[in-house]
């Protein structure tokens, strides 16, 4: 019997989206192998033999006589632990659609799954009135090719790398900030090494060899700390690394060679010394900007000693109660036009490829609506990246964002790869979830990461087995979503990320002899193979059996792949095939 | 055991929403009747006991120590056929939240569901690391006010009475158009009964004593069609209504009255007689308004006769393929610009106090989130509401619409009540649905109707049985949302709609002697009851059992309905007492 409570989809969501300007993605989900066979049963709401008033919308004994619909066979998407998952295409002729399920049982049990009601048609007499009577059917109203979607192209080919400016390459001792320690100090919290722009721009060449095309960098306007996530001036870079003279040399230098560039978007928060806050602070709410965040009470600092402070009811609202990022009111119209130029000035002026949303869940859906009315108005390929680590469905739906940092595939491979929280069923499901949460041209466009500033580095979560990292890496270069290496990550460098420690902020280490070459002529032979199949990308995944419990194999494109999860050498069968591996080893089969 | 895979819950949807600036709404979807006990887990992601980075958005090893969880008993909201659903609230100190959900089962099973997993908690120690890890938690990332659907409040002390202006009343027969017919005539699609503003303005003082304190206007700008639904001129009232002058007038004396007055914004389409068409027409691509429709080819009437005309491949877009009325293109910017401005207008110029919005499922997002910047920037509580048949939470996140006219329920009712198409069961299933589909806040500003200018009458929908519609009336008018009286509903008006006919807008009768006036004073009491209680707009419906498979009772405020809904006398019980009610009849039971 097919479990009538667990058939769901949702209208105008990941289960129903226009991918392009004339096709729509349609999915189902039902308990796990339970049910044989999926229909789509679709087609234009008003194709009717007789009547058909208002595109079929009347219920009851006024609504049937629908001659439109059309059959679609559904595939098997995918299964997570409890579910299978249901695909179609459809392209709509007119643009407009109605659509039901119809769902094959075992013992010719056959149901109809509307909007409204699960029927069964098992029974000709009730397949031919359910099927003809749209008003329990899910309505896709019209494909408005405005609402769709577009992620930028360019994304689906691009590999990024992370750069933490401060720690990547010092290029001009001259601008370190005062009191810089010297290069390869353990970083804390408050510690300079002196990294900057001019040695991004020296290094080029490095990072071209090492075959990326896409750099992503940590904040690099001016602020106070080594983080840079406490802006203090939006329009100018941070003159330790080098200023807006640094940066505008190094986009044309990077766009020569065929490189995008991406900013962090700190909006959420702002600098406690940033001149509008300080004027806050001098002139309480006579301050223009007094508007411009959120506060509770004046003075917004009690005039008590610190250490008496109460930071879960404070004056005034903060980023993760960290009073020195006192959260912006992007409500106020002013703050919001004034962080919106922003937007637009390093896209119109320094010609930007993308914007990386910082905190992106904590600030209001209106705000990222005017923001990607603005920044798509400049440059309509200009990548809009959010930030959210959770499930983001409501900033994808076309008014906001192109995509997020897909850290629940991180942790679906460091559980299993990395830390071992997770089995080979575990694991399918959680990677096969990220595939089906989303939009195909969402998942295209995705950005996949193992590790980044804000987290341990790959290799130490590993327990510094570069066996087990490797895997990690191969898995997500060949996923779809472009991946991302995290600064150093390519030459085995590790640390930990901690509440007191940032050792995940280690300064890029640039003696060949300290670095482990043979790491990264493995990375660099995936960014290879990343841009050398496009299949690499291919929006679903096909999972290849394998009887063994810690060996996964997939398929992509010419391509299966086929990794040792294990610290034992393993012969397994893959199509028939056998398979050596050696621990946490892995095979590339081509055809 | 609970059946995992029917667990449902969709983050940032009718699911989990901001019902006003301070305070979330979360719902939990379990398979029906299986589930104890559902208590609600949330807290502020920032609240750890030591550790706590980003939230506790890491996962794997890093993301335990969560100290920030709280417990929220959840109540059983409603049951649909397969599911039971289940509520509650949570105002967030900081506005911040990650939630799960614990479920209790029979004989000690307890799990608990998250983004990622449903674990096994009923061991202690499971249930402590799983508690304590919120990187399994759903994420309401932060409350924006901004963000939050602000429906306006005296909506829901509204009684809405829509008029079909050609068919309600005369007041100036010199203006009436050409060949127009004696009031009364039998309609037809073409024919005119001369009905205009004048008239309405003259009967206010017959729906002021009727009770009905909003008034719903069909098209009312200058068109050809008596339904004025093929738009020639946006900025003027058609003459044969009395033009701009007699609506001014009518706006001003039902302002006077305290009455509110919804127009029919028709911005899918236009008509085939507006200059803008006609511009095209004459003048092919060469036509400034050539991009202002979707056109497929020059000219936009093939050079064949009419007949052989393919209305399913036509030239240029329509709505439903009537190619009187071609598709506006609300992607081009001057068209956009252009229907902007004429919401504008009318509640700028003329003080309307609501838009209803037609085909408005067929209108780009894009075109709708603009719209509602422009109306609610004039007027912040303007009511907005969408023409949605079908489930339309995709317009409903804040940034489109207030509401929808609520054909589900309508549905519910008419299948129940008219047509005996449900048994009581899939009624309480199909209007529970209706309650649990949209947020608490929407639905008190829903739009219900019975029928419309788009349906068959009520009482004609009943096989003109008027106490089977006096028991559909009850209803509607005890639902949450502001109820709509179809003009001459109230004094028993029938007609059917069929695709040739249009028996559903009949001149209104105002001889008394040809009213049925005790109906009218039903409905009378029934507005009375509804603007007396404001239980009866009350977000969630509690059901009272009755042992009776046609009768049905529930509790509103201090008011227990029980509605007989069959041909034979009954006497129930209802909480211990004896009820007797006629064929359908209903008693009104007062605490």
């Amino acid at each position: 019997m097919i479990t009538k409570s667990s058939i769901a989809h949702t209208p105008k969501s990941a289960d129903a989206y226009a991918v392009n300007k004339e096709t729509l993605h349609l999915r189902l989900r039902t308990a796990k192998a339970e049910v044989e066979r999926v229909v789509l049963w679709i087609g234009d709401p008003y194709h009717w033999a007789e009547g058909g008033l208002d595109g079929g919308n009347l219920g009851g004994s006024e609504a049937h006589g629908w001659v439109g619909g059309t059959e679609v066979e559904m595939e098997l998407e995918g299964q997570t632990d409890h579910h299978d998952h249901w695909f179609a295409e459809f392209t709509p002729p007119k643009r407009r659609t109605r659509y039901g399920f119809i769902l094959y049982g075992k013992d010719g049990e056959k149901l109809v799954y509307g909007e409204k009601r699960v029927v069964d048609i098992s029974d000709p007499k009730a397949q031919e009135l359910e099927l003809s009577n749209i008003s329990n059917f899910f309505c896709f109203p019209y494909l408005n090719p405005r609402d769709v979607l577009d992620t930028p192209k360019w994304v689906e080919k691009t590999v990024w790398y992370q750069i933490f400016p401060e720690r990547f390459a010092n290029g001009r001792p001259e601008i370190s900030p005062e009191g810089v320690e010297p290069w390869g100090s353990e970083p804390t919290a408050f510690n300079f090494m002196g990294g900057d722009l001019w040695g991004v721009l020296d290094k080029l060449d490095y990072l071209q060899d090492l075959g990326v095309n896409g750099l992503y960098f940590c904040p690099i306007f001016t602020a106070n700390a080594n983080h840079k996530y406490d802006t203090v001036d939006y329009y100018n870079v941070d003159p330790a690394f080098g200023g807006n003279e640094a940066f505008k040399a190094l986009v044309k230098e990077a766009h020569k060679r065929g490189m995008r560039v991406m900013l962090d978007a700190v909006f959420n928060h702002i600098g406690d010394q940033s001149p509008l806050w300080l004027d806050v602070v001098e002139k309480g709410k006579e301050s223009k900007y007094a508007d411009w965040f959120w506060i509770n009470e004046f003075p917004v600092y009690p005039d008590t000693p610190k250490d008496e402070w109460d930071f879960w009811n404070f004056n005034y609202e903060t980023f993760a109660n960290v009073i020195e990022m006192p959260k912006l009111n992007t409500e106020n119209e002013e703050c919001r036009a004034y962080l919106l130029d922003v937007a637009r000035h390093w896209v119109e002026e320094f010609d930007i490829d993308g914007w990386r949303l910082d905190v992106a869940n904590e600030v209001d859906h209106e705000f990222w609506r005017d923001f990607r009315r603005v920044v798509k108005g400049i440059k309509p390929d200009c990548y809009i990246l959010g930030e959210i680590w959770h499930e983001g469905m409501a900033w994808l739906r076309g008014d906001q964002y192109d995509s997020l940092m897909n850290y629940p595939m991180t942790q679906a491979i460091t559980d299993f790869f990395a830390q071992g929280l997770s089995d080979k069923q575990g694991f399918i499901s959680d990677v096969s979830r990220s595939y089906m949460s989303y939009p195909r041209n969402v998942n295209k466009a995705m950005f996949n990461l193992l590790d980044s500033h804000d987290t341990s580095r790959i290799i130490s979560l590993c327990g510094d087995n570069k066996a087990k990292a490797k895997l990690a890496y191969l898995f997500m270069f060949t996923q779809v979503g472009s991946p991302c290496i995290y600064y150093g990550g390519e030459i085995g460098m590790i640390g930990d990320r901690g509440m007191a420690y940032d050792k995940n902020r280690r300064c890029m280490i640039w003696e060949e002899e300290n670095q482990d070459l043979e790491f990264r002529a493995f990375i660099q032979k995936l960014i290879q193979m990343r841009l050398t199949y496009p299949a690499l990308n291919d929006a679903s995944i096909e999972w290849v059996e394998v009887e063994d419990e810690t060996c996964v194999a997939y398929q992509r494109g010419p391509l299966t792949f086929v990794l040792n999860n294990s610290d034992k050498e393993k012969t397994v069968l893959v199509e028939n095939q056998p398979v050596m591996l050696s621990a946490y080893g892995y095979e590339i089969l081509e055809l």
